[in-house]
Formats: C-alpha cells, structure tokens, sequence
C-alpha cells in the first residue's frame, strides 16, 4: 500500500472517463500521469443494469485501493441514457463555456462531473449536436495551440464523423456524417455485398470509390457495390474497399466548398485506421490533413475540463 | 371437373409467374384471362428448400385439377439462387431479343420457361442489370403501344427502383438506386429513429425532405434525421416521413438532367403506395408523371412474353 500512500500524499487520484455509445474507457490519473486503464459497455450496450452500476463495477478494483478526488466523464454519459442527462451548451463556446455546463453529481463519498455536449448550427444552418468530439476538440487546442488561432477545421472520422469549424478557440459549427454507421449497415446487413466470393479488403476498390464519388452523387453510386461483384465479378472485398471509398469520399466531397473557405489545414483527429483513411480521402479532393491521436486528445480535452474544476 | 374439361377444349392453361427476391406470386392463365392467384416466399427467403420443390408445392392445388401448357417465370427465378440462371440479355434490347433469351426447361411431363434479365449501361456509363422489371417494362409497351415510340424515361420503384431508357420500343439503359433497401435499412437498424417518440407519418416531414434533398447532397442531410428529434422534438414518425423524403429525393435530383434529357413525361410503374410517393418526389422537382400499375404491367409483360413462344 506505500505506492498509494505516496500518491495520497502529492494528491489524490482522479478517474478519466470517455463513456460513448459504444464503449467506456476510464483512465486512473495519479500526479498528472495515466497509470492504468479499464474498459465497460457503451451507454448503447448496457442492457438492465444502470449506468451508475455499470461504472460502480468497472471502477471497483481502483476503488478498493484508493479513493478519488472525482471521476469526470465526457460523452454520452451526458446523455438521456447516460449517468445524468447534462443540457447541450450552444455554440459558439470556449472552453470556459463548455467547463461550466458539466454536471457535478455528489453520490456518497464520490463526486462525478459529466461533461456536456455541444450544440451548433451545422453548415446548412440546421441544429447539430456532439457528445464527447468536444471533448477531444477542446484536447486538441490544449495539444496544440496554435489550432486556436483563426479559422480551422477539425475532422473526428467514428460512427458519426463530426465537422467542426474552430474560430479563434471557439466552437463555432458542427456537422455530423453518418458514414460510419451508415457503412456498418450496408457492409454487414445490406444485398450489397451479399453477393460474390469473399476477399481481401483491396486499396485499388477505396480508389475507385474516391473517384467515383469525386463524379457522381452517392444514390447513383451505391448500387455499383453489387453490380461490380455480380457483372464485373470483383470480389466482396474490393466491393468492401470501394464502399468505403464511396462513402468517405461523398462525405468529403459534400464538405469541399466549407474545407477550401476554411482556408488552413483540417487536422484529422481519431484512431490511426480511420484517420488515414480520411487523409487519403482528403488528399484525393487536393488537400492534405494533419493527424492528431483521438486517444491523446480525449486524455488532454478531459485534463483540461478538470483543470477549471474546483477541488471540491 | 367440367369447367376443367372446356378449359382444355378451348387451349390448356398456363401458369404465369413474378418470381422475385421477397415474394413469389403464381397466376393461373385459362383463356388469356387469370382466372387464380397464389403467393409463396421470394428467392431470397428460400432457405434449405429447392426453388423447384417450392414452386411445386405453391402450384400443387393447381396441378392436381388440370395440365399446364406451361409455367412462364421471370424475375429472380433466372438468377443463381433461381430455378435456372438464365443469362442476362444485354442491351439495346427489343422485346423478340428478350424473348429470345429465355431458357426452357423440361422436368417430366412439365415444362418451364425461366425469362431472362437485362443488362444495360446505366447513365454513368457503368454496367447495371435487372430482373423482373424488364417483363414490367414490356408489359407497359404492350399496353401502352404509345410508349414505344421515341426516348421515353419508365421509372420502377421498389426494393431496388430501376430508372430505365426506352428507345423506339428498345431497353437502352439501366440505372438501379438502392432506395427502398436503404430506407428499409436506415429505418430499422440504425440510430437514426431510435431516438424520440414513436409518432403516424407526417406529410410535412416527408415535403422538408424532397426539398432538403433539392438542396443539400445525401451524406450531408442525412442526419438531420436524428438531430430533428433530438433537437426539435420531432416525433419519430415525422423522421421516418423525412428520411423517406430525403431518400426519394435524392434518388430524382440525381436523375434530374436525365428526365430534362428525356424530354418526355415519365411513367412510374409500381405498388401505388410507392408511385405515389415518388409522384409527389418528381411534381417537386416540377416534373409531372403518368403512373401504371405494376401488376397490371407485369402480366401484360409475360403475356408478351409468352405470345411468342413456340407451343411446344
């Protein structure tokens, strides 16, 4: 027990939480560090059991050994389903903005602060919303000061891509793509890729995607995903490949006009499989992207949160 | 037995059947006139059971009263999951081409005529294909001999809607949009609708998306459907009626400069549940529509079909 002794002594220990539709992380902060890391369902996935519960179980080992200053969670935690439903703050914000909409929950012994989601016009002047991407956004801008400065753009490829124009640190526009979610559906439930031999995922397909949605809209497209295997016999794989190329190409094809008014470089921020897959997207459309790790700025954006949070 | 006894003086009976991937509907032909119907399950809802052994247990009650002069099928009967596959006929296409293309099959006493698909370059100059819709498209011909004259656009809604060029009464090309797979899809399976109250249909729901979809390209509106209920208390059933807009919506907008190229009025052929939605889908891009009922046409086809084949 010395080691958490020590750690009690130069401060407590908090608990990080990304908590999405799909999966919750938690991450153990001792002195500024990440020390440890453990995974639960995401607020998608949890079935009977109260999302209270659920986190009460996943911390239970940290639990048994410490206690915590408080456990800050971003994402759909905040959400109708989540731990408590925290109120969108509205565009455009800045990080203080978005600090103070979190939620401060006090439960026994245990403090939990759910950081809110933001809500924002979208580029066709419609309301959009996110839960979590903020999160990661506002990491970003800590990681990378100079992305506070002016007008940028910022790409979180995921279940649902989110577009975010930043304008001198605020949170100023958000659009949300379905393409993750939408090439989930089409590659595993649809007749589109029900047709041939299996095969290998196939780079020259996603290029062909690209170039195709680069030319046409995506509802004439789609059908080519099972013409190509029934008529040209291409494997599922390739047909695979080029539905995603179809897919993120018509997503970066639709924000085209928006990426050249932004006038810098849109910096890319998730895992590095998707993230490449947007850069090479991108760089079919004539522009290059910078690549920020989702995991490091979903660390730096929940730090920065808690770093304006009273020690109460 | 004696109605039997002077249909088989008068020339025996014929079985026609529209085979296609979600349902199987057998009509019995005495005279030229159809005089019983039957249903029984699409070729892609088979399972373990032959196509063969189905279709003889769906025509049972039939067989056991009279002889047929033949069992003529078209549709997804000549695929590969089908009775027989049968070779697309490629396009330009007349009516004797099709028929020609048809494949015969003797098993016993019975014979089988398995009609043929088409493929066509569809309007990106890509190979595209059908089956079942070409016997609609033939029937509509026969019907409407006004049809065959000229550059005529039929449009057929359904699972997958197929856009079809007529010229001077041949099929000349082909494009397939995945609409009512994907509405199907999207309605069902993803996040889109799980979000808000349940709700009836709203025709105002469905407006906003024909004209969202005249605006804004697909990837970008599709979430709306999501954020509409989250946002602005939509009920789900506004939502479905919007998703089925932008949907519907894209798939006219981009055929748009192909029906101008037309120069014609376009014939919808279908269910007039989904004639009449994309009806009102082309008067709002200001396009109006004659409309003719799909199994009307698709007898009309077989029978057309039929006309010349050898009575062997």
């Amino acid at each position: 027990m010395s080691g958490i002794d020590e750690v009690q002594v130069q401060g407590m220990p908090r608990v990080l939480c990304d908590w999405g539709s799909s999966r919750l992380r938690a991450f153990l902060q001792i002195d500024g560090a990440i020390a440890e890391r453990r995974d639960g369902p995401g607020i998608a996935a949890l079935g009977a059991e109260a999302p209270a519960e659920v986190l009460a179980r996943v911390l239970a080992p940290w639990r048994a050994r410490m206690t915590f200053e408080r456990t800050v969670l971003c994402g759909m935690a905040g959400s109708r389903n989540g731990l408590v439903e925290v109120p969108y703050v509205r565009a455009p914000a800045t990080l203080s903005q978005w600090r103070a909409g979190a939620a401060t929950v006090h439960a026994g012994a245990d403090t939990f602060t759910v950081l809110a989601g933001i809500q924002a016009q979208n580029f066709r002047d419609v309301a959009d919303v996110m839960r979590g991407e903020e999160t990661q956004i506002f990491g970003a801008l800590a990681l990378e000061p100079a992305l506070a400065a002016g007008r940028r753009m910022l790409v979180l490829p995921g279940t649902h891509c989110k577009w975010v124009e930043v304008r001198d640190g605020r949170i100023a526009r958000l659009q949300t793509y379905f393409t993750g979610e939408l090439f989930e559906l089409l590659s595993t439930r649809s007749s589109l890729l029900r047709v041939g031999s299996a095969g290998e995922p196939d780079e020259e397909g996603f290029e062909v995607g690209l170039r195709n949605a680069a030319r046409f809209d995506l509802a004439a497209n789609l059908f080519e995903t099972r013409s190509a295997q029934l008529i040209e016999g291409r494997t599922a794989g390739w047909a695979r490949s080029l539905l995603s190329g179809l897919l993120i190409g018509a997503e970066v094809h639709s924000m085209r006009a928006h990426l050249q008014a932004s006038g810098s470089v849109p910096t890319l921020i998730g895992e590095p499989a998707l993230t490449d897959r947007y850069a090479r997207a991108l760089a079919s459309f004539g522009t290059e992207a910078r690549v920020l790790d989702g995991d490091r700025c979903v660390l730096a954006g929940l730090g920065a949160a808690v770093a304006g949070l009273t020690q109460a």
